[in-house]
């Protein structure tokens, strides 16, 4: 995030700058979710909701859930958090004790191992490549030595800050590998609702052990609102809501009641339409960094980021970032941040900037990278 | 919380219920945050904020808290959390390892013990009675064995549940035992803004290396709105930011540019008036209490509560909480959250219902234990 500050930071002394550093939507809230705060504010005192969120929100997460995946997801099951965030510091806190073996996929979203650190789990990396599309395999979960058996496993698909997509029976057999080696899946679902062709699978289809983590701050284009969401496995529903009763409260009253209308008819018919943005942005970065050099990358089948390697231009991928911020005004995100081995050779691209500011971005950088 | 959830549920159904369960203003935030609000709705796309969060609302904490405690309290020393919760799971993974020792009042909010248990440290109660008017001193921390020599104390004035404030020099007293013992002192000052007459003190009067924690919740009537803070010594800062970007991202941004508004001259005037109504529930119950038997409590000085030994008609004060809600549609706040020792004899009342409630509340109380 230290890059989004210095945009931010620019941006407030005046100084423009194309961000595709963020998994940030550049479209605020759909209108009827605007609508739905705007009425909020004079209707009630905006007080604490219930600490597993709002019941309306929780039965509409349930229905779209339910009905977009063919699955039987109730409201009890789902306990909103504030932000994703909440939900993974909720999560880890409910499975995990002190020196527990985490396992996750690298290069992969840095608050899984910042957090993980900082309360005392240890991160066993599944190192991905082109290979396996930068995504982790159960092939590599059996493939771990014995002290590194882990007793929680992360997928996030579409990825972070891969963008790809793990095939449906990829992930069942990661589910099944996790069931049968007493390990808790938890699926990041963060990016769901943006896929560019390929089928987009949620883990409770293959185990009503998973935990799903979601998000109103991608798809919903609610990035500030911090809503989140988590579908607990029934064993996990009380201590989830007893933590967050400490840890939390609650999730922002407005953000909830707001939520709720950004599942709507309407709202999706508009959160539609940003998808094609998005789908717009990766044409031309799939199409434009070739011509400047940068042939290697992951693919994106959905989500809102393309991964590049950047080596044949720099080994220090943060340093080139911030020399790309100041000399042309364009930030990406350095690759270090999600991967702690390769990544000073590789930056994520978001996919979130107009398709302008895209095309604008690339013949900058193409211009920068030839004439040096 | 769970009494509060067991309201929100009875209300749904069309049971009302007087609820002096939760430390929850009855009334919203001020009106000019909810204008504020409602302006930015249309003017920015609401996403992500800075990690330590925006600018002006930092700005605008340092100077409120500067100029109401007669401190130089810097905006880069403030970051803006989720709620005080947000600080303090912030503030004890920046200053805590696993196993550390926590020093904390009992009775004292449970949230402290919860959080901290959920990440491994150890609690070491600061037992507290009349003969301290219900607050640690710094005598309690002196007189700790050499194996319960605290990391980090805990100070909450006024308190929760007690709703005592500790004296100015008491408080002198403890942070002077911090520094010189090489614990860090964490004085929440969620209630403050909040006293019926005695003076009332910041951390920061007396040691830079306090950190201290603040809400929009209590006295800025912003509880639904999730917005908090921790003012923190300069080694902190980093540490915090840091965490702050993998745990949080950040606080909800409209709760951000509402909370701003909150500190004007205008909502500080309609704030000020809340105060008056705790006042008079203070009043209320310190009239009413007494002639229906309950004789024994901590009499507030400011914040939200009052907090009432029950042992003449219980020694289950969980049970007998519920049982009113039931009979009698009362919610008070059982003390086994507050105490895991004494708690059973012992409820919460807030000070936040309407006096005509509270008067009401009384009545219904004075009428059920007579009939017994």
């Amino acid at each position: 995030m230290q890059m989004l500050d210095l945009v931010h930071r620019r941006r407030r002394e005046g100084r423009d700058t194309i961000m595709l550093c963020a998994g940030q939507p550049a479209t605020g809230a759909p209108a009827s979710a605007l609508a739905a705060a705007g009425d909020e504010l004079h209707a009630s005192a905006l007080g604490y909701t219930e600490v597993i969120g709002d019941r309306d929100l929780r039965e509409t997460v349930a229905a779209w859930h339910s009905e977009t995946y063919g699955v039987d997801t109730a409201a009890e099951k789902v306990v909103i958090t504030t932000g994703s965030s909440g939900g993974f510091v909720a999560a880890f806190l409910a499975t995990l004790d002190h020196g527990d073996v985490v396992a996750l996929s690298c290069p992969g979203y840095p608050a899984y191992r910042n957090i993980l650190g900082s309360l005392g789990a240890r991160v066993v990396d599944l190192v991905c490549d082109e290979t396996t599309r930068f995504q982790p395999t159960a092939d590599m979960l059996e493939a771990l030595p014995a002290q590194d058996r882990p007793k929680a496993v992360i997928v996030t698909s579409p990825g972070n800050p891969s963008g790809t997509i793990i095939d449906p029976a990829e992930l069942e057999r990661i589910a099944k590998w996790c069931e049968d080696n007493g390990a808790v899946l938890i699926s990041d679902e963060d990016y769901h609702g943006m896929s560019f062709g390929r089928p987009l699978a949620t883990a409770r289809q293959f185990s009503d052990r998973a935990i799903v983590v979601g998000t109103l701050s991608k798809y919903f284009s609610m990035t500030g609102w911090r809503v989140g969401w988590l579908i607990l496995p029934d064993e996990l529903i009380t201590p989830v809501e007893n933590l967050q009763a400490s840890l939390a409260l609650c999730a922002p009253a407005i953000s909830q009641i707001a939520g709720r209308a950004a599942f709507s008819p309407e709202a999706r018919a508009e959160l539609d339409t940003h998808v094609e943005r998005y789908r717009a942005a990766r044409r031309v970065l799939l199409h434009e960094l070739p011509k400047i050099g940068f042939t290697r990358f992951a693919e994106p089948d959905g989500g809102l980021y393309l991964w590049l390697d950047v080596s044949h231009v720099t080994d220090d991928s943060e340093a080139w970032c911030h020399e790309l911020v100041e000399e042309i005004g364009v930030a990406f995100a350095p690759g270090v941040d999600f991967d702690p081995v390769n990544g000073h050779k590789w930056v994520r691209l978001s996919l979130c900037a107009p398709e302008s500011e895209t095309r604008e971005a690339c013949r900058r950088l193409g211009e920068y990278v030839s004439a040096r």
